[in-house]
């Protein structure tokens, strides 16, 4: 297969690794910028280059309803449409199907919703989403899952992690289905990737772990239903019962996670890939992830501040431009402010997962992460 | 003077020159992108740089209101607090003061507005406006101007013109004052450059600039009071009437002005440098300029349409984006759809002054021009 992993250095459940895919190798751990809709917010194709982003995201639900997943495919597919041409990872939507809340209803055969944008009548089913993905035509594409809160007891847990699994079958069962019949996929090689559910519950997740590894030979692992209500305590054991629970020669994605913190402590967990908003979500708000904490770009005393965003940072917003300059972009609602605090944020996520991985291959992983650690949540400056 | 224009060759009234500044050379014609508050819309500095863009402009009003010209003084300068080191042209004001219509009063000592930001009260003269523009610290600073509607009569475009000329004299006085007691102005190297104002009167137009060449050798020369409500005909007509009266050895600078077309226009008239905010401004809701005229992304029939913007432009939006790909963009309101069209846009405009100025060198202007006004005029695809 043309998916392959390779762990490079260890320490404790920590690794450093390589995935390769046929667009590329991705050097893991990794953050994958978000490209909801087919482009990283308020960012250009050509800085995630110059940032050294390795594998980006995108995302089926929303790519399907705009501008619909038959227009990305007869556009030549999403690398061709929207100008990258390295690995892209869509998300089947099952997490935003879950974030309609009152708008669905799940059954077995899949889920009914209102669409978002015009309220229109829509059902997704685990085949329908794989034709999509399919569609879409990324490189590695998750299952579709059944979505549940973070505090959810173990009985609704249970339902959605048997469901989901369940609708991974369906789905490889559709997947296997289109690669025979080769469609003329615009990415004719794809791994399609199971996701593993069960809360917060412990039992549950070993459960469907041992499922899960039965059924295929997967490329990957997804971690879905963390970062969805559930206390940081609460996704820290978790992910400490799924590291012991997966396989180690596959790389695990800890889906819609995280802030800096999480990533430092995810990879202390064995975690291998990330996504959030957060970086570009917060940018667009003003806020600043520096190695002292967060930051808000707008506040007064910022007003003729020289200083970069963050001194120790060689992102092109911190290499260029003061505070006072930024501030004074939102101050007066100029797009570029938006722009060089998503870049700024993307690129401390990149850059902290380069320091992470090189600490890792020096050997020095357990003390950096630990200094890193302290240092950020020290932040002398807290968020007004 | 570190100031001097070099005419390089010659069609009817129209040259091709280069305009000497302290910070490098500005060919001609040429079009000045509009950084209002010290940022070119939806672009990045280095997008103005890769674009080739010469000098660009910002405005005196603006950045006096937010961030405060202190603040950006305080800072280094505008050059520096905006991270552009090319030539930079400051608009005193005048036209924004004219655009406050019922805000503000004008007398023979200056103007009072209230502030468009938070109604409060403020007072221009024309000293004021000096020192705000030293303290910001361009290039070329303009003189501070009483603008009037297109269409005004002759005695209230002569009150106006003469006023402007008295301003003049007195921001000259002000400006010589400043340079003498060398106030630490970031740019301590500045051109005051006139404004010759007397709406489509051709009689105001030839006594200003009389007077105004009387006054001093100016580095060069706005024209102001044009592309204000007039028709496009008194707009060529008055400009016919400027090239006569303005003397051919300095660069002539057609304020706020424009669309493609009249930067043609204005060419063949005589004139050498433009801005406006129109690529910008029209960029944000979706228009484009092609060589065939201009077009609405959003159009529906573009839904799936794989060509670029316009297929004879190399710009970064041309050379990497389908139409299909920026309607959608558009749609879904995603940031990189402004950033491209303003970045098409502006760079058509800065490619239509690069091809005149050769066209001028080669001795074809007269033909290429001609061409090129009927090609963008046949528009076979009209804006909906």
């Amino acid at each position: 297969m043309s998916f392959r992993f390779r762990v490079e250095a260890t320490a404790g459940a920590a690794r450093a690794g390589v995935f390769f895919t046929p667009r590329g190798p991705v050097e893991t751990p990794a953050f994958m910028p978000v490209g909801t809709l087919g482009t990283v917010k308020a960012l250009d194709p050509d800085d995630l280059t110059a940032m050294g982003a390795g594998m980006i995201l995108a995302n089926a639900y929303h790519l399907h309803l705009r501008p619909g997943d038959d227009i990305v495919r007869a556009l030549g597919g999403l690398h061709r449409f929207m100008g990258w041409s390295g690995p892209i990872l869509t998300d089947s939507g099952g997490f935003q199907v879950f974030s309609l809340a009152t708008l669905r209803t799940v059954s077995e055969d899949g889920a009914e919703f209102q669409s978002h944008i015009d309220g229109s009548r829509r059902a997704f089913t685990p085949e329908s989403v794989i034709h999509i993905e399919r569609n879409i035509g990324a490189d590695v594409i998750m299952q579709f899952d059944h979505v549940i809160p973070g505090q959810s007891d173990a009985p609704a847990a249970r339902d959605a992690s048997e469901r989901s699994l369940r609708w991974l079958a369906r789905c490889r069962r559709e997947f296997a289905r289109l690669v025979r019949e080769d469609r003329g996929a615009p990415t004719p090689d794809q791994a399609l990737l199971p996701i593993l559910q069960g809360g917060v519950h412990a039992e549950l997740r070993r459960e469907a772990a041992a499922a899960i590894a039965g059924m295929d030979d997967w490329a990957g692992y997804g971690v879905g239903g963390l970062s969805v209500g559930e206390s940081k305590a609460a996704m820290y054991a978790t992910l400490d019962v799924v590291d012991e629970a997966l396989p180690r020669d596959r790389p695990r994605y800890l889906m819609g996670v995280g802030f800096p913190e999480d990533l430092v402590e995810g990879v202390r967990r064995g975690v291998d890939l990330f996504d959030c908003v957060a970086p570009t979500r917060m940018g667009r708000n003003g806020t600043v992830f520096t190695s002292d904490g967060r930051l808000n770009v707008k506040r007064a005393d910022f007003r003729a501040d020289p200083r970069p965003l963050d001194e120790r940072c060689d992102c092109a917003a911190c290499r260029r431009f003061s505070r006072a300059y930024i501030r004074h972009l939102f101050i007066a609602d100029e797009m570029l402010g938006l722009r060089l605090l998503s870049l700024h944020n993307v690129h401390f996520l990149l850059s902290l997962m380069r320091d992470l991985r090189s600490a890792l291959l020096s050997a020095t992983f357990d003390g950096w992460s630990r200094d890193w650690l302290e240092r950020y949540h020290s932040r002398p400056a807290p968020v007004p």
